[in-house]
């Protein structure tokens, strides 16, 4: 897509430290990352999210993101791993073309922070659950 | 496996809010969610990480995760969606079996915050690029 910065990337049109490249999917490092070694894994056809890629895209991606996520991990001598991927601005979402981040983590370190969660009355859990079964 | 939570709500010994069920995957909603309507989806076979987990049991969870995303996205009317995977204890891994969360999000929330991302310089990249790639 014009504009889109990881289409020109894909195209050849910008550079990347390219780890990975199939027919459907390349993962390349982040220039910004969060700890060196924070991989990314895109598919080469351009969908702005998980609510607009099709099937046979999404695990393309699923089988390269397994794969790289089990290198980082190694390579970057991690003490755990982030699969992270985030849909519109709300979520975080800067590119706007789906990618699957790889966050190498490390004892002590501060990404996510406390987990948030936070028990929910039995109630409000079957009220969900019935509206999102109603569209599923 | 004896004493993992998720086995358990998997043989139906203890309860939860199911969503979803296959021959392969199950999905309910978090009793500790971020935000109401706070999914996972699960493979039934007792994987610790997707450093353990093979490639068709990953695509099933794949498959089922992109289609409880939009039902999740949808019922909720949220603004966004993570899609996080958190391996071992350094990455936020709680409970020991693989599983997906599916995180609805609202404008102005605090999940996540600031992305703390930073610029790299390309030779630590590049150096980074030859590690991954040895181990790839």
């Amino acid at each position: 897509m014009t504009g889109c910065i990881f289409c020109k990337i894909i195209n050849g049109d910008l550079p990347c430290a390219k780890i990975f490249e199939d027919e459907r999917v390349v993962s390349f490092l982040d220039i910004n990352p969060i700890h060196v070694g924070h991989a990314l894994v895109v598919p080469k056809r351009h969908y702005a999210t998980l609510f607009e890629i099709p099937e046979d895209d999404l695990l393309a991606c699923g089988t390269v993101f397994r794969r790289i996520a089990a290198a980082v991990y190694k390579a970057t001598n991690a003490s755990g791993l982030n699969l992270l991927q985030n849909n519109h601005r709300a979520a975080g979402q800067v590119i706007d073309h789906i990618h699957f981040h790889l966050i190498p983590r490390f004892r002590g370190d501060v990404f996510l922070g406390p987990w948030p969660g936070k028990p929910c009355p039995q109630q409000e859990l079957d009220k969900m659950l019935d509206k999102i079964r109603a569209v599923l």
